[in-house]
């Protein structure tokens, strides 16, 4: 190797003279944007198409051809058109016999085919090595370079050479291919972009229902009733006052819904005497959803605690605070410190602070870079030990904030309760209920049921 | 493909025809719990088992054969026994020939014995593929369908097609496969699931102890003290006011904790003139818990800023605050602004606010997913810069708080010093000497040493 | 296998007598610790060196060799040696040829050669295989085994075999390897360990000077103003008074400099007709930095809230609330509660509380292990919508703070207006622009052009 080579190289960084031609099929949006990036990192790009005259909007440098021309110039070849025109390929088969086709293509709607785009595609070119890349990257973020998200290409396929070469590429395009297999997995690659958080939707919309209801339970009685028996208008409530009784109310009643399946499951498990039929289907779901409840609970405590800490520097509260200091001075006395009333203000307070904080330590294992870093048995201890102990924690910190207005009548307005009386129904619920359960006469045929023991044997076919 | 078969295909969704026969070794719980969950995905599964019978526990779906006709249907078996049964195998060493064979055995004690299980298997049947995989799985788990965490198998194992077989199937079960190199790995791979926080063990142990000591001591200073010479039941002060008192010391020697080994280090590199002798024992394990120590520290000062915050909710304060008010009032009298009080308390809660924010970024940064994404460069400057600039901030905070109150007499009840005098030994000292050690006349010999230099080369010998 | 030879292996847990030879070129620091590692871990090692006489540095265990020697002792060789040192190993192509020669050497600057050292390697020697590995791994974290960040070790090499090589030995020094591919990436990983935070220089400098320039500001108008003019020493607003205007300024500047540059690009893209051309540079940038722009402005913010929330507990503020309560009380009146003042300041601290909710939750989903388990689709929903939304509460909630006082004219001290106003034109304008552009009539051909759509398809060319 002589100077001169070495000084060429030095002016071409990308060394692209090492790249292999890459060939696009279809010049739509998405093969223009991948063509472009794909010319930036330095691969020989050329287009196949029908027409070779809407050269305008390719990239420059890349060359357009017809399809069977583009498809010898390369060994990969990217199809960037829609699964509906796979039709055209059938007549090029031979040209294509052993080459590496990457499926870039994604549906409309969840499930719109019977089998994925990619297998369909496979099926279709039997000699050739199919891939599925690139669907999970949007054509925006591509030409733009804001790939601030999704840097991961999901990529799957039969061959693993071919599977090695396309995730090289995914590489030199400065994003992360991630293998999930064979081909199998393309339908599951095929549905994930168009997924909205899927497992977020029940318990978004049981939130959105629930808080609702309390919101305007507490309207009611603390507002409207104001308004009408006593005259006062505390309409101002609505921005923090009632919020900050809905959010509390709201985290303790979905922590416990998160502890309630396993409940049931461990009570339906013990009825039946075997873990091995499957459980109704509701249960199934709500199972599946408990983290993204207590992610919820977790967001509704978080607002809870600032707004609770905000409390001293609202107007009405200051405003409160001097009137009782300044009807005391006038009356030229000073009350003495109550001991049982600081025991309880003291107590509520530091029960609230710990339940939060084990709350939040749920919320950061439940981070999937924390949650992968843990093994099963501590996962288990966090979520498990320490939920339960922060929903101790929680119940009792409502409970000594509420305890003295069970019984007072002046609490129940309209004949209703408080709804901090309402929110302790489901918590206490499963805390009597698990108590139940940790006893060793219920415990230890509930362990040997989970451990694959049957009472019946013959009850399970 | 005629119409006929596509709409086959549309039926099974799963594309199961494909999927190749996989044979279980076992029918116990786990085995099963496997079975069920592989005949889901599509696999067609055979068990091996002594005898045929019983069958009502086992998935429908599966076909239930002796050893040897089992083994014969499938290229994968799973070896589904407990490791002292192993010895059955042997006689079977022909049919197992070439064959992949997954050990998923764990032990009930770390190390049980001196080899793994996985490679004790490779030892009795040397003309097989071991692969080691699922152990890291709970069988509950895998049959509730509730993979909240460990969604990641690790997989081991000599041959590479055996291991990329094994990693199919975990892929296609909806689990995310870790490849962890040879079956040598395989002994760390079963020690896995056994561990319960093993690095956290001395931290949070010497956290508790430490909590216990501080707590204590507070109790007879502020509640015992004031009840027996001042005759004021402060027995509330358990609630909030001592928690509030021993979160901050624990927070700052903890801290301080973090960066004395460091210290120690490099007074032992120093004094040796050496990097190449080991630390001793005891440094060593404490060096590599300075993170779980951190974090400790970091949950400790949460605490203490949120119980620092609900102070102005607290009724005892409210009532001290009152009285205080009304006291003025009736004297007819309002204190000028004091300045100086006014610089104090504004520059120690905004020290331990600025103090707090770097620690809380420290803590972020060692989140899994954020320390991978810097280099060590980048994780040296966070953690050894911003780090001791936390610890100088918070030393600085408590310093300024309890300044005025080091000479007074009337600090030391008992002739004992208040907690925070004795907070601040650790800090100090160790911010003393890292000052020492950044001088140029000491930190540049400690730099050679550090680089491979040798003061004594004969010496390390 | 006999019985004897299994206690053996008892005896040797680490069982090394499977573990390949390894060969080392070079005696120097890293080879060194390297060495010291693998033989820790089981590895024979043997040194290529000139002399082989500076034995005693060496790790006991190890054998030293001429270069020659060693190489023909292993498969695999580690050049821990300069790469200006390369020429050395020309006249050893032969002994080399074949075997797997791993490059893990570093560079003093960002693209200091034309090609990495690594090709630069593989130039030298066309018949061995080399790999690029360890590189961001330090010594010292090697030899301390304090490994806490950068336990991912980035491998790349052209050939497969001699690349899973490697990783195996990469797995078992208790690292993760991370395949990036080809040998052509090997520029980037020797770029990767110089990089002092790149992307956020540019964010923190900005930050910086804006910050002075509001501390000043205010230092001008709230300090020095009010000493001059009205006589008052407020000099300890410095500490938190001060700092408290600055953050929410800064944060609500920051953040609406994250969504400025997406209303320039659409701008621009609606002015040319077409998605093809190149953004400006600057807007290229400042589009590339939008997170770390968003992250600090998240900071600000976070401590703008723990600022506000120990306002109840400042010196100064319970001073100015006594002296109001005392003189409320000395001339014998109450004010009555009003309820417009309410409605503002509850309205107020609810809009900041719920835009900063957001903006932890922007914060959140921006960690990388969260963005990477969302699709595109997700991400763009987060970002963008709760994004705007965010920016809308806190832009409302210094709407609400600051609204009486935008008409006053005691706001305007030497004629300057308060900095709150100031820290609105930025957000306003963004919203306002971001308002026009999701009108129908502007938003339609803006998703035509993103969709690929051009208007006058001769422009670009």
């Amino acid at each position: 190797m002589n100077k001169n080579s070495s000084n060429t190289m030095a002016l071409t960084p990308n060394t692209s003279n090492k790249r292999e031609t890459v060939c696009i099929f279809g010049t739509g949006d998405f093969g223009r944007a991948l063509g472009h990036k794909m010319i930036q990192s330095g691969y020989p790009v050329v287009y196949g198409s029908r027409s070779t005259q809407i050269s305008n909007l390719i990239p420059k440098d890349a060359e357009v051809l017809g399809h069977a021309e583009a498809a010898q110039k390369a060994a990969i070849i990217i199809i960037a058109v829609q699964r509906q025109h796979y039709n055209f390929l059938i007549p090029l088969a031979e040209v294509l016999r052993g080459k590496v086709l990457v499926d870039i293509s994604n549906n409309l709607k969840l499930n719109q085919y019977p089998e994925s785009n990619a297998e369909y595609l496979a099926q279709l070119l039997p000699g050739s090595k199919v891939v599925k890349a690139f669907n999970t990257v949007s054509a925006w973020a591509l030409q733009s370079g804001t790939l601030d998200a999704s840097r991961q290409v999901f990529v799957c396929g039969d061959d693993v050479e071919a599977k090695q070469m396309v995730m090289d590429i995914v590489r030199s395009l400065g994003l992360t291919p991630l293998d999930k297999g064979s081909l199998l997995a393309a339908q599951e690659i095929e549905n994930y972009p168009l997924q909205l958080f899927p497992m977020w939707k029940f318990p978004i919309f049981l939130s959105l229902g629930l808080t609702a209801f309390f919101f305007f339970y507490c309207l009611a009685l603390d507002v409207i009733y104001t308004y009408i028996y006593e005259n006062n208008n505390f309409s101002f409530f609505i921005a923090i006052t009632i919020p900050n009784r809905v959010c509390p109310v709201m985290a303790l009643v979905l922590l416990a819904l998160v502890y309630l399946p396993g409940i049931f499951a461990a009570i339906i498990q013990l009825y039946r005497g075997t873990k091995y039929r499957r459980f109704p289907d509701w249960l199934d779901k709500w199972m599946l959803c408990r983290k993204q409840l207590g992610l919820i609970a977790l967001a509704f405590a978080s607002l809870h605690a600032v707004f609770t800490l905000v409390t001293p520097m609202r107007a009405f509260v200051s405003w409160r605070t001097s009137k009782g200091i300044i009807s005391q001075a006038l009356n030229n006395k000073t009350e003495p410190l109550d001991n049982t009333k600081a025991w309880l203000s003291d107590s509520y307070l530091a029960l609230g602070i710990l339940g939060f904080f084990l709350f939040v330590l749920l919320g950061i294992t439940s981070l999937p870079s924390v949650s992968n870093s843990v093994n099963w048995r501590e996962f288990r201890f966090v979520q498990s030990k320490l939920g339960y102990l922060a929903l101790i924690l929680c119940t009792a910190h409502t409970l000594v904030y509420g305890g003295k207005w069970f019984l007072s009548p002046s609490a129940y307005k309209w004949y209703l309760p408080n709804i901090y009386i309402l929110s302790l129904i489901v918590p206490c619920a499963v805390l009597v209920v698990k108590f139940v359960l940790i006893f060793p006469c219920v415990d230890k045929p509930l362990t040997q049921i989970r451990q694959g023991w049957e009472r019946n044997p013959k009850y399970s076919e």
